[in-house]
């Protein structure tokens, strides 16, 4: 995770929920833990955070990649600075830099249309769809037979469910041994409300990212508009502002340590249930190759960057991703090694194989072979890793992925809707085009050619069995460097499509006319569609084979658990969860205590003038003078502006309220902290801790230095 | 500091005794604390601590740079282990690593010989001579002559007080205020005992330098040896262990949080009276500046190391050793800033201006004109910072080093042995000798011309009127990179100083010889010398008035403090100091809080099998099964390993030994943490600790890993 918004990332965990606290929950399980709920202190009726349209879940909406709350009836939104970013980029000019500024709309007018790819998705109902997923499954299908049926039935769902205005997504749970069918409103009109500058929003930057103690106000106001008739529509200034029928309530004296807390979002991916070889795969291989290969890609770009400035400014993003990459991958090794995981892991699945051994009985015996199947599954997919990793750098340069898309949609576009593969289909035809038109501004050719060089060097290496005819064809025997080199610089020198309007012109081009292009990038991504649809057919195959296995091994560890009392909180999926648990430092490491809450005296500490520790002037003065408006901590005697809490969140979980006992909001969620980098595969109750910004910071923040005192009060806060 | 052992930095400050505990004193000052000393929990007679012949200070010594304690009635020593590094070094092969292994003699017999440069110095008498060195000085003497009246009385001094065996020095204390003269017994045969495996005597290395928390078991065991008669005398197989009149007792049971602990040793430099204008300069230029320059070094270094691996092996000390810097100066920087010292100083400045005004009388306004002075003496010197700082760098490449050397020696030798400059009397010449002859192991003709190549390309942007006339007519012009790189390879192409016999031809040759040389180098020298000797007499009559105008600032300083009641300790020069306070651990910054004591499970936490976190497995086996044989703390349950105290301590005082309230040995300090870098200008109780290897962690270590059980017994620790 960067911060919390959610990124994809490779890798593999079983961590039954020994430690009470631990678990992504979906609400629908929260009555089973009622007890423990109450015994950390919720003050609220377990059964009532069950019902997504009532308080608070009703409130509580996704942006797609992270979480919101509403926090007015006018369709006020609150969550992270750094997942309102898109919109304060999208408005900002070279006169008028809001990310560096900030942006305050003193009223609904001010308001300014966030980028069109903005949504607010309010969930309103998730229905289990598991018999109408599974129902037609046999024991005798195929991988690929199994992968099919399971795809078909997600899409004829989604399409009966999608109506004009709504999105509906089939998730899967456990693997596959059970799938939710939710829908949402997808408001579309999304503007930008209100942001502290970067210097609070952003404050310590990639440095903190991960670290505790923080000093970050990573909270920003967006606001939901809809058409008059209060249905979703794109922007329009005749649109008016979405009236939800609950809002979180603000409290503004916050937690104090020890006290309840939860966080309510839409956590992306998590591995905790993945089995000891995996974890092994990812701590031997995995971790370490993508290290080594991203470092590559980072020298090749500086190495551009150094012959042209312009380099620099296109891959920054990239450059960006990448090192956040290196360095989370340096915590997950850092941490997988200090949990000593694969032991853990190890220990587990004996247990778990005695526990069924145990029971006895011919479904615990079938059981215990259909773990040993996985195991011997997940065994034979490695033998192709390499390949599949270099296929994947291959695929992520830019003219090659945009000749290959452009290829396959062209393929796709000639079969009915639902034959078209997932990804392909009419509703993804915007995002494609989207993608597309990006390009020109993060695309060098120079530096593309390097890239893919690079990945063919590797590529070159392989065994010969792994090798794709087509590609091979294309290298005419180049296997050095020079040589690949030159087949690159050729390859580029005959293709067009690093120019925007000749995609665009080959995006609305029927299958023939690909076919029939002489553009020499597309025709090697034609001869190489046959082999690449070939392995997606292979990896759609090993899906669906561990969609039958997968589901076998998480129901012996729900009957495991289940038979200790213990009920299974399903891996994050991008679904609605509930996190709960106290407000508490940690002591990370021998002879080192972090406290739970960092102090506004802390920013001035940090304080270097330069970025990212540039503070504004106003806001030193203002706590060089202790001018805290009243609200400041009593306890703590000064203002917060983060705390730590024992709750269990990953990527997709930014912008998430911290509700306290009652479910008011006491903060929002942002970032784990070092040691929950590997809280992905196993999650340590000690060591773990999530990170939120303190509503008693924020509203500061809004009140004395950015006099946001309209929201304030529309939001009910007392202004003091 | 790199650790405590002694290094020199260019770097300046006024921090009175506000807090208690801040101090490096004088014994002979003890006394007037003995209150404080009492209310800190020291049960000893303050008194007793003064006599430098009686128990403990007898038994504390010197190593040149480093500290050490007597331990038994037959000369054995304990220092830091990177205090007895040399000795690892020296008797390491190829085939016997003794660094990595670590060493232990069963007995006498068994131990090996230290490098031949190994000292332990026995404090014999500390006499005041104030009167002697400023007997002579009139107020109207300029400068110079200031500087050579004070340099000839030191001498002489000196020259009387030195006897076969011994070594005697004039301390300079408060800038010039008072001088003492010391005595002492210079043992020359210094042999290794014992020491850890580097996996413990350096766990951590230069990753964990200067930072907390540590687990560093950083302690050997030296022996002095004297010949049959008790005199000091160079390796002989027939020397005898010498019988030190004093034995510093363990402790076994080492101290806890809150205890009285003090350091006794020979802290090398501070600036704690420095004048803000020099703390400014020091954070505006001096280390920026030198990051900058020892960035481009590394710069150079590593290209050449590309170009030849053995150059990485000739610089890999230089290397260590300006990447030390690097961290240090970032260190400092980082510091002051925080500390805002320059704020500080400007305030006890006005404040010490402001008392004088207000006693009145003409000396204090006598006092206050020479304050004035003095500052504007200051400014007036940094008008050469850069052109200092240059020649500096062009002198600290070694073909060029090695000239000026032997042409200058040459020179001085012809001059009676009083007269020589201080640096290349007779005395001097063993020490020329071995500089010159090491050169062959860290000398790379192609580096050396590269850095000096850098240092000229600098010299050639000074203000014209900085240059000297000497090397512009060597340069004839060039002044762009590749001119200069051309006139540099011309002056190495035309030398042969870089071939060993010949530097060691030249040693023995007189001035004359030198003068009619062909050498290039050696010409370039010659021709250089008398302007060189100017900026040395222009540095020289500089001192001469700093030592008339320093004493005068430290006089007001000291009347103004005595006037609250409070005694002013000197900045430390590496002569025997006490500093005392308690055991504690420190908040370093908001939300962190650090204990004052590391654990054996800490050595766990952080091994990751990879140097320097490679702790051995009989080590982390044992700490697993927590098989501590009573060394264990009751207190904290476990085996502590370093501990933390409020000591004001530099470097200099790396294995001095940390003594508990009855002034038994309970550790050896051997560093600061990271907030300390910069407590050389300002001590900040708040933050400033000094980290000592805990004595129950030296003993576990000798008795559990290494059973050096003999040693224990010699120093009378029951074995458990």
């Amino acid at each position: 995770m960067r911060r919390l918004a959610l990124a994809a990332a490779l890798a593999a965990g079983l961590v039954p929920a020994a430690h009470a606290v631990e678990g992504m929950w979906q609400p629908a399980q929260l009555p089973k833990i009622a007890g423990t709920l109450r015994q950390h202190g919720l003050k609220l009726d377990p059964a009532s955070l069950t019902d997504l349209t009532a308080y608070p879940m009703g409130a509580i909406v996704s942006l797609g990649g992270c979480t919101a709350s509403f926090v007015s009836t006018d369709g006020l939104v609150v969550t992270n600075h750094h997942c309102g970013y898109g919109a304060l980029q999208y408005n900002s000019t070279k006169d008028k830099n809001l990310i560096e500024q900030g942006f305050l709309a003193k009223n609904f007018g001010e308001e300014l249309p966030g980028s069109p790819d903005m949504r607010v998705f309010v969930t309103e109902e998730i229905r289990d769809v598991t018999k109408d997923v599974t129902g037609k499954l046999t024991a005798t299908m195929t991988g690929q037979q199994r992968y099919d049926a399971i795809d078909r039935a997600k899409k004829e769902l989604v399409k009966a469910c999608e109506t004009d205005g709504y999105r509906c997504d089939v998730y899967t749970f456990h693997g596959g041994y059970s799938y939710q069918l939710i829908r949402q409103l997808e408001i579309k009109d999304v503007r930008l409300v209100y942001a502290p500058p970067e210097s609070i929003g952003k404050f310590g930057g990639d440095v903190d990212n991960w670290m505790w103690p923080r000093h970050t106000g990573d909270f920003s106001y967006l606001r939901a508009y809809v058409s008059k008739d209060g249905k979703s529509a794109t922007y329009s200034k005749d649109n008016v502002p979405y009236h939800p029928k609950h809002v979180i309530k603000v409290n503004p004296q916050g937690v104090e340590e020890g006290d309840y807390v939860m966080v309510v979002g839409y956590p992306g991916r998590t591995n905790r249930y993945r089995l000891a070889q995996e974890v092994q795969s990812a701590i031997d291989w995995s971790y370490p190759t993508q290290i080594k290969l991203y470092q590559e890609q980072l020298d090749t770009i500086a190495a551009n960057g150094k012959r042209d400035p312009e380099v620099t400014v296109k891959y920054a993003s990239l450059v960006a991703g990448l090192n956040n990459y290196l360095k989370n991958f340096g915590g997950q090794l850092e941490g997988l090694r200090r949990a000593d995981a694969v032991a853990v892991k190890q220990k587990q699945e004996a247990d778990l194989t005695a526990w069924l051994a145990k029971q006895g009985g011919a479904e615990n015996q079938a059981l215990a072979g259909d773990i040993a199947q996985l195991k011997a599954k997940l065994a034979e997919y490695q033998a192709t890793r390499e390949r599949d990793l270099d296929l994947m750098l291959i695929q992520r340069t830019q003219l090659f992925s945009a000749g290959v898309r452009l290829a396959r949609l062209a393929e796709e576009r000639a079969k009915p809707d639902m034959e078209r593969e997932t990804g392909f289909q009419q509703r993804d035809e915007v995002r494609i085009e989207g993608a597309l038109k990006q390009m020109e501004r993060r695309y060098d050719a120079q530096t593309d050619q390097d890239l893919l060089t690079n990945a063919l060097v590797r590529y070159a290496a392989l065994p010969k069995d792994q090798h794709l005819a087509g590609l091979d064809t294309w290298l005419a025997g180049a296997n050095t460097r020079p040589a690949i080199q030159a087949k690159v610089a050729s390859l580029y020198k005959g293709s067009k499509l690093g120019d925007t309007a000749e995609r665009m012109k080959w995006f609305k081009a029927d299958a023939k006319a690909v076919a029939a292009s002489d553009d020499s990038m597309l025709k090697l991504a034609h001869a190489l569609l046959p082999e690449l649809k070939a392995i997606q057919d292979q990896d759609d195959a090993r899906d669906g084979e561990l969609a039958k296995l997968r589901p076998r091994y998480m129901q012996a560890i729900i009957a495991w658990k289940e038979s200790q009392g213990l009920p299974v909180y399903p891996d994050a999926n991008s679904s609605l969860r509930v996190t709960f648990g106290n407000v508490q430092g940690v002591a990370p490491r021998d002879g080192v205590s972090y406290a739970p809450f960092t102090t506004a005296e802390g920013i001035v500490q940090k304080d270097t003038g330069i970025e990212p520790f540039d503070a504004p002037k106003a806001e030193t003065d203002a706590i060089r003078a202790k001018a805290y408006d009243g609200y400041a901590s009593k306890k703590l005697g000064t203002l917060p502006v983060d705390f730590l809490a024992d709750l269990d969140i990953t990527g997709g979980n930014s912008g998430s309220p911290a509700l306290d006992a009652k479910g008011q909001l006491v903060g929002l969620a942002f970032d784990g902290n070092w040691e929950s980098v590997s809280g992905d595969w196993l999650f340590n109750p000690k060591l773990n801790r999530s990170i939120q910004v303190d509503v008693r910071y924020m509203l500061w923040v809004m009140h004395h230095l950015d006099h946001a005192d309209n929201l304030l009060k529309e939001m009910g806060v007392p202004t003091k």
